[in-house]
């Protein structure tokens, strides 16, 4: 990948500014005995849109920027994050994306952000990502220090944090965790502001050359946290789905551009229709049968830059964001 | 109150780029006998939108954003701010509420933003905040220089310069005053930048525990200035008031969550609906006269983050607000 | 002109940015032989939005914030530039407008930006500015060192990177040329950022005194760019033209806001009502047989200070900008 910026220098200074204003982003920082940083985002403390704002920034590798305002283009739900990224695959797929499988005894999650870009693993006898996709988006990383965010109510165990800078090749002590429950503020900021980049999954996962997207941007409602892991879980994820806007701008064919475009709503899945916590429930909670692509924004536009033709497909839909948050 | 952010050592830089980019801001920069700063944000000079828009920020204490853009919420005025604050109860009523009532002679000012949380008085030989607010908030801010923001048309007598460093515990030299008329746009952004503060204020008199309230933004239309300080002050007030928006997201019952929604919109007033200018003039322009309740936003949304529901209550009112802002 | 802030030292920090983060915003930057540096915003790199976006910032000589976001002003396009300024006469007019003409064989470029601010000539024994206009604003800046904004799809020739240094009193290594072709992303947003600028130049245009615009906000949608010279340019035009708005800030009379009001709107061209490529073509692409009374907004309010009085005029054409970005 050319342009390959550091998203693990752009990030540090984001992660020191967490770490610099923790008593007024409400976060706790505590240091972990083998010298690994966590800031709780949520878990003990309230922290809030603010700091999920800014760990939004973090997971974009520090290559995006995340904004909060009041829009009115949902009907009832005017709380609205906005991101735009300078370079789209980097940023969502080289850093935001939660690729990164975390698991020790009960422990389990999903680890993004700009770690997963300095993560490697020994496979016969060869360093390797630890995911495959850096293979496709030929990008390494190389930093002295990196963060990782995690979603998850709970501070991973020791194990995890040991694995994670290992895999990182730091020492732990230069290893920050960011770790935002799903139903805290924070933690929905954060997960919605995944807009842009579950898009750029999708198309990734249907097999649209990444080195033809050249530009987006996203925006979504932020959702109403819930106590309930299923359901805050289940209106992050409908957020995007039933409200999140996406505009890519690709190089290539105009029948690629529509064919994403068409291909790339939420609406195409089979699975779509009703709010995902009850989807989830219907699946019994194995998120593995859930049509993977389902998770995608409302309504797109894809703009051929090659042709100057754009496609839109898909819509927002109101009554299903009303059910999903509670109205 | 936990997470003690210090409001004036936030503000500091704030302030600082006020002074450094004067000239660009075009802002007056004065230096008064006592060695006060005064910055003059509309009387003698033109001032602005962007002056106003990070006075706003100073009034909040350091601890929020307010951000200027056209939006499409109102029909006919897109001129927008919307704030949020990583801690709404310290940001709002700890520093933005102008709360610290000063006057000398036939001046009289209501003074707002950090300064407010270093004032003390002697009362019966004990050291106390110039504002019982701060008992209940059990906020008290300790720095080495202060700012305090006055909504006037003239810079304060010396008088109050010293009343102010003097309860501030800061030689006078280590004291900025910020004047910002009615009539000017930035005293105009200014106050419409209080619509998130005017909802913490109106849930604090209706009894609502402020702890419990943990997130919060908002937004209103920018009001256009005029030359009348009656009509000035009566369309900062109508900005909220018909076209205010609030999200607020606080702990505890879903009954005081829906009490808390159904009683905060400025149309629950018995003096809701007509012009503040001409509410004020039938009461013989007597502030105390007003129904207090009638401050607060139009349009409020409340969730509940233990329960996960949220309340919504008041709208927008187009007619209303043309009227004020002279359509 | 007075708060003669230097547009060209406040440029200076996000200059560096650009050359600081030339990875990460895809740009490109190489040195001329003579030591000045030229930055690719899209010639052989794909730039994009956010690059777009600062140098929209830096065209504005540092007095003016740029935004990007996702609004539902227009029906189909919702990426959007927001654009406000702390003094709308420096920065538009002193710096933004694309007012320096240089050409040299078959390079012909039009310069905008701080370097503007810069440039003298000789003439009859006497330094003047490069363009009257800064007689009329009455502005001279001086800097070491300088930048200019240039919209074309090539790097123009050594000839005329050594006119601009010359003229700016500089030596070509203090000089920074940024080159946005209009077909590109960042090119696109960098003019459809001079939604205001084009309100400022008409009302120039208009007689309309400087001294009495006091402050000024913009919003268009950012157009989807085309590979066509001639589209390309056409729909940065339509993007302000056919959705452009703008609320300015004046003194002096009602009679006078009014009639700049009335008359700024681009609907009240003879020109107006159809795509900008398709007038340009009926015109044979000669530039200066198109009404110059077109370039401005769709719609606009001028707010009398010195009354409070509000006029507006002109509105958004959904069909006409549906027609131009290709729906």
């Amino acid at each position: 990948m050319e342009y390959q910026a550091s998203v693990n220098q752009l990030t540090q200074p984001l992660v020191q500014y967490l770490l610099d204003h923790a008593d007024k982003l409400r976060l706790a920082v505590t240091k972990l005995e083998n010298g690994a940083t966590i800031i709780d985002a949520g878990i003990t403390v309230p922290g809030g849109l603010e700091a999920g704002r800014i760990i939004t920034e973090i997971c974009m590798g520090g290559l995006g920027t995340a904004a909060i305002s009041q829009s009115s283009y949902t009907q009832n739900w005017p709380l609205t994050i906005n991101v735009h990224t300078s370079n789209p695959v980097l940023s969502c797929l080289g850093s935001q994306y939660a690729g990164w499988s975390l698991s020790h005894g009960k422990y389990y999650a999903l680890g993004s952000g700009p770690a997963r870009a300095l993560a490697t693993k020994l496979r016969e006898g060869l360093v390797e990502p630890v995911e495959e996709l850096y293979k496709e988006l030929d990008y390494r990383d190389s930093a002295a220090q990196t963060a990782l965010v995690i979603e998850n109510d709970a501070v991973p165990p020791l194990e995890i944090v040991e694995k994670v800078a290992t895999a990182c090749g730091v020492t732990a002590d230069k290893l920050t965790i960011i770790v935002t429950p799903t139903s805290s503020l924070a933690g929905g900021v954060q997960v919605v502001g995944r807009v842009l980049e579950v898009a750029l999954h999708k198309a990734h996962a249907l097999h649209f050359p990444l080195e033809n997207i050249i530009d987006g941007s996203g925006s979504a409602p932020i959702c109403p946290p819930h106590p309930n892991f299923v359901k805050a879980m289940g209106r992050t994820n409908d957020a995007i789905l039933f409200a999140g806007q996406v505009h890519l701008f690709v190089k290539g064919s105009d029948a690629e551009a529509e064919q994403l475009a068409n291909t790339l709503p939420s609406s195409t899945s089979k699975d779509y229709g009703k709010p995902f916590a009850e989807i989830f429930k219907a699946y019994e909670y194995d998120f593995f049968k859930v049509d993977a692509m389902l998770f995608s924004p409302a309504s797109v536009i894809v703009t051929a830059v090659d042709s100057g033709k754009s496609y839109r497909a898909g819509k927002l839909d109101n009554q299903l964001l009303d059910k999903s948050f509670g109205l």
